[in-house]
């Protein structure tokens, strides 16, 4: 079974606190590190939970504020002084690409390795990326410039054979098919073997959706129902929905309305207020409304099972 | 007496290290707050130390590589989410005023404080600055790309007036002119009153001298002579003189050796490779040549007395 584990790197909304880094997150589907957001200070945070920036095949960037970026900048000078050669996906809003080619012709910096950046269209819900195991949607959001969630999904899985259920001499595309959920005809059209016979149902594709930066906004429901998890923003509790409301930001209720509305499995909030030393209360009024509710703060990591979620 | 004090935030060259963060300092003069590059993370590093961001009022960039500035911009932003509303002097390469205008326009951000940019020529000693206490020079480094370091140095002091030692009736005028070192006269042309007899010697002006990242050059001597704190990069051991000549570093040694030759009254060595786990070596190296030497390390902090300098 592949890894399916998601890491928070930062927690903080824009202004970091002294404990508390700007927006970032590592997802890892199997051997594929995904990095989402990258703000200030992520290629520490890398290092201090030991993950190498060379392993980083993906990076995604949610919008131009700086909170979710001016990391980017240093982590990629790091790539490359540490010798990587292999190319890295870049995806962003316009106008990162052009900031980053300026930093590096400033600094006259060559670099080693390709960068594949390719320039979101944050209005609409589409497929922006897709590799072997997993495809990753854009999700827009409601803020204050152009700004995109992004939809992790595995692909559909292939059925399970049963073991001893089938006979041996069946062919390498025979059994395909079966996985495929095809049956199998003789030349006269007559079932050789019906794969409901010898298969059993795939284990369930895992998602995620990572709600960066956003107004709580219902019109992505059909497209983030029953993940397996869900990364909200909340930066304010509900007593400040009307600040939320004015910089377009939401509130601890409002992820978890937005995460019961969606049956999703689990809920994380992060990108909190400087002006809450304690998180304690965030996370009891989501729970109140969605008790699955976990804080998404420095060093949580949640594992998605096949079976169940499972918080390390 | 005006406080004159240098803060270390960070120590790191091109790639932090967990412990260790990119170049920036703290220069405080009187009341003046000065922040000497501005490497990623320095905005955290000034939450650590309890320093208000709103307090800078000058920044100076050495040059263009992301170590020294990649922290600006995170910076400039929380100035800004915090309120500030005082202007902010920002001295630094070509390049620097486009990246940032550029970060601000993507983030749609308009700054309610002026930032006075002062485009430096790399190139050439000469003042870049004046304050009412102080004036700021900048310094030709031999490095990859333009860069220059900087002097800071207290302006010339009044002498004092001897208290006690003067007649009780002279006017202001007639003070200034002592203090300045010059002699009353009557009308009639007869000395009335000597500046010797009745003022000493000012105190000392205190200097600091910064030297950002470059190779071993003696050319700067003159300017440096006797200045009362030194801080000079000391990317390697001597061992590998030869990599810090390719790649337009210094050694611990020949940071030691210029200290020595410009007679300072104590050297401070910074922009440690993250090869060195342990800074002791460096240390041990640079005292060989120049005993009154310290590890400019995050938290480091010297004050410049006018009688002698206290590490604290």
């Amino acid at each position: 079974v592949l890894d399916f584990e998601l890491k928070i790197l930062g927690s903080s909304s824009a202004t970091p606190s002294v404990s508390r880094f700007p927006t970032s997150q590592i997802l890892t589907i199997g051997n594929q590190i995904n990095l989402i957001d990258c703000g200030e200070g992520t290629q520490m945070q890398l290092m201090r939970f030991k993950i190498k920036p060379q392993r980083i095949c993906n990076i995604f960037i949610s919008h131009m504020h700086g909170d979710h970026y001016f990391g980017l900048f240093g982590l990629i000078s790091s790539m490359q002084l540490q010798g990587r050669t292999a190319s890295l996906n870049l995806f962003g809003p316009p106008g990162l690409s052009e900031l980053l080619s300026l930093s590096l012709r400033y600094s006259n910096t060559h670099l080693a390795f390709q960068i594949n950046f390719r320039e979101l269209d944050q209005s609409v819900y589409q497929q922006i990326h897709e590799e072997h195991f997993f495809t990753v949607h854009a999700l827009p959001m409601e803020h204050r410039v152009s700004c995109c969630g992004f939809l992790f999904r595995e692909k559909p899985k292939l059925r399970h054979l049963l073991k001893g259920a089938f006979p041996p001499n069946l062919s390498p595309s025979q059994l395909l098919k079966l996985k495929h959920g095809e049956d199998l005809y003789d030349e006269a059209g007559q079932v050789l073997l019906r794969h409901k016979d010898v298969t059993c149902d795939p284990r369930p594709s895992r998602s995620y959706a990572y709600f960066s930066d956003t107004r709580y906004n219902e019109d992505l429901l059909p497209y983030i129902r029953h993940v397996d998890l869900l990364y909200h923003e909340a930066t304010f509790m509900d007593d400040l929905r009307h600040r939320a409301v004015q910089t377009f930001h939401s509130t601890a209720r409002q992820a978890a309305e937005l995460a019961a509305k969606a049956q999703v499995r689990q809920l994380l909030i992060g990108h909190f207020s400087v002006r809450y030393k304690d998180l304690t209360p965030l996370l009891e009024e989501a729970r109140l409304y969605f008790p699955n509710t976990q804080l998404a703060v420095e060093g949580t990591t949640v594992r998605v099972s096949d079976e169940l979620i499972k918080a390390v």
